[in-house]
């Protein structure tokens, strides 16, 4: 993938956004290969993404930044720039099983999924050997149920010394503190083993098996203090039947989880998430 | 279609039930075309439906069910024999929108789906030349939102003078009382605009709309007194972005609610739905 | 919905066009309600469709284009600009199956698709009934195997006549002769009931059985004189398995074709797909 | 998973087998706790999977064998019984593309799928170290374009060694000859990379960019001397856009290939598949 920048940007809706924006590239000779925009009609707010070649443009990204400023101070923006050839630095955090981080450290090993992993936590010892035959770190911190405050401070601390980009709950069974979720708001996925809002809390699949549903899912969303309340990501579901048994729709449920997180991560990852309140837009 | 008997068969699980029940079949000559039996692995409560040839059986129904009550009563079964020569009486309620109406008619006028229409009913006047176009009676009853008791009199009348199988809340925007859901139980679909359980009550699309979800859905369930909890028959969903707006989602929606109202209503008809408590057993 | 000027512009993708166009709207003051863009990469093709809100420009469509018309010069487009508040015509040509035709007819009626009908052709008589319900004319070409031509030259007058802006074939069991076809170039919209390329031609679901396929489909394309080989605007799947006879796959098929063929429709009459080549860019 | 028989039949269809082969079940106390049974309506074939606790029988496999012959050769039966305890041997072939296998050997080793790997063959080096992480036997047969015969015959004799009961094609990018086909009927799966029919052969990712089709697919089915024309077990299809160049079909395709051959591999493992002239009967 050729080196590109892309351009976020979100403020209120005026007329001449867009002509300023493609204005300021054009003027600059920059080669858009991607443009997406949108306005949310209830909020009358505007969201922005454009990827720019970054050989077309005859500077780097600090004189970018430099000179478009005065753009995004017109419009009163929020916005930044992604330069693609620096890789986000994600933590992964998991408990015993394996389908999801198996499933991420396969596209991160092939290639397909841009990041780096500084680390990956998990409260169990299961899955070391898997993670550090990919020559990745792999920190145990155990959960003592009386004193699970122990665990948090050691998860806490390996955060704050590998200073990630963003954190991935690949099917990490704890709830996260609300001073950790604070620390790093927007910056947090989890996979959710329901289709949300069905089934918050835990044992989603024996609740779902209990009510007798005829489609189970998975949802990837942003963390925040509210539990499986955060900003859906990607949703997806799959077919059940009376036959199905809870275990059967575990054994089908991991196949969901692991494609919606890809997902919701792959469109992270390429700054295609713009949040919106307790909504995102998702330009894929 | 071939003429057929559909056997339909629940009891505690025991061994010799399939047994007893295809020796039966087979010791009359009988012709057996669809055969499924489930056994509920928490309940131990065995299920089954086989669909034999009319003409394969030296008897009639009348005959058949005779002959078939000694092998019943020694497993304890609840059970019944339905003709597919004779068509479940139907009757449609519907209110202003026509969507999940004109589906329905379109699949009976061209014999996709096999039932009889004694009427419909609706609290509206608006799809009277559409229905009577068919040649079907339409039953306007007004709801006064000061005396919904009449409304509701008057469709517990004609529901007991047309004597329906089975009852169709076609988009009918009321919620039926409890004496009226508890005369036809197992009786009552319903089509509800939401992936059950998320979004139970009025306006889902709305509810939905402000969870920020990515998929939409609908779903047909049996109608008990508490409301959208009754057993589910069928449910499908439809993929929805950040650029939908309620409106798109009502249209969106429209489309699920038609196919599943539709495929849970078949599934009926051709008895293929097996309550067991709060859940189906739907032989597909 | 209210009144809209859908700008759409292909041309030899250059820097500066987002940027002339955008700088050309918002110097009127217009108000971009819906922008999309796209480069193909192989042939350096740019593609563009905006929506502009009529009451926000201060002149109407005739000024626009005549303003317009330098930009698009200085740029080589192929351009058109479309006013929401002008429906276009649309006939239908059928035969005896009603599905897709009640489907759009119901769309019709009911709002959901914004389009005039001048007229439903078939080749029999079967549907007149319901479509002269609806309030509109039904021209009845009967087919004489030996001499088809004559069937074709009623249709060729009678779309004459009626100068239509699109044709759409709803399950029309007949081949267009070429010179048709050359007539309305991206202007016929066909339905075809197999998921191309597979199974062109006659009889496709008893071409999936034979295969033992495990899917069926259905697809919507721009007819060109070449059979079932134009340019593809939408498809979909439905699952079938052993136990689908063909008489099972075609009455699950129709509930693909109406679905995939109403959101062909409605794709073009929104104006959202550009040909390429035999190929389709769809703003969805 | 508790030890089971799983009986297989087919034949022609007659009146009395279910009660025939039920019969013998229940005489003998045997707990049925699958049971699946379908005619061939345009055939007569007659197919049936049931699967019986061992525990419950009062013998073992060889007895069950003995005992069941008669009622087998009274119906004309090809039959076989399969002992959940024993688990099938399958041979991997794969090539430079690591997504399938990683998701098998995933699969494999969280103990989802009941199989032994007595060794991974592949005409490249790359894959060795990860599966030899996982203990497992790694044959590098290379490819010289000039004597691809060196390579089959290595293989031929590789495969004869392991005496595997399935031979998986995990994109293993080579033809099998035509004498290794023959000597695995119904025992070799391929994952080709397109919805069958279409796109049989090389590329078919460029195939389906070059058609513009709107979806993408992937086709599990067993290997025959046709290339890519053998009966199909599975299938599955991904949303793709305009947008989308090769290389995403290709990474998109990448999540559906693996999914379908883990489903038709799965299918095949729990002895669902039975073959019926070039289609199958998939007991699911």
């Amino acid at each position: 993938m050729e080196r590109a920048y892309r351009l976020i940007i979100s403020c209120p809706d005026q007329i001449g956004i867009v002509a300023a924006v493609s204005d300021f590239i054009a003027g600059h000779r920059g080669w858009i290969t991607e443009a997406h925009h949108y306005t949310d009609p209830a909020s009358q707010w505007f969201f922005m993404r454009y990827v720019v070649r970054a050989e077309s443009l005859p500077f780097g990204i600090d004189e970018l930044q430099r000179l478009f400023t005065p753009v995004a101070e017109r419009f009163g923006m929020q916005w930044r720039v992604h330069d693609t050839g620096v890789r986000k630095r994600v933590v992964l955090l998991a408990s015993r099983q394996a389908h999801c981080l198996s499933d991420l450290l396969y596209r991160w090993r092939s290639g397909e999924m841009a990041m780096d992993i500084p680390c990956v936590l998990s409260n169990h010892d299961d899955l070391r050997g898997y993670v550090q035959w990919h020559g990745l770190r792999y920190c145990h911190f155990p959960v003592d149920p009386a004193r699970k405050v122990d665990h948090f401070r050691a998860v806490e601390q390996a955060l704050a010394e590998t200073a990630p980009d963003l954190i991935v709950l690949a099917r990490y069974m704890q709830i996260l503190p609300e001073p950790i979720c604070a620390r790093y708001p927007g910056r947090i996925i989890n996979i959710h083993h329901s289709f949300l809002p069905s089934f918050v809390g835990a044992r989603p699949y024996h609740q779902a098996s209990a009510r007798g549903v005829k489609l189970i899912g998975a949802t990837c969303h942003y963390v925040t203090a509210e539990l499986d309340a955060g900003p859906i990501i990607e949703q997806d579901v799959v077919r059940v039947g009376h036959h199905n048994t809870v275990e059967d729709m575990i054994r089908l449920g991991k196949d969901v989880e692991k494609q919606v997180l890809a997902r919701g991560l792959r469109f992270h990852l390429e700054d295609r998430v713009l949040l919106h309140g307790n909504k995102t837009i998702v330009f894929a």
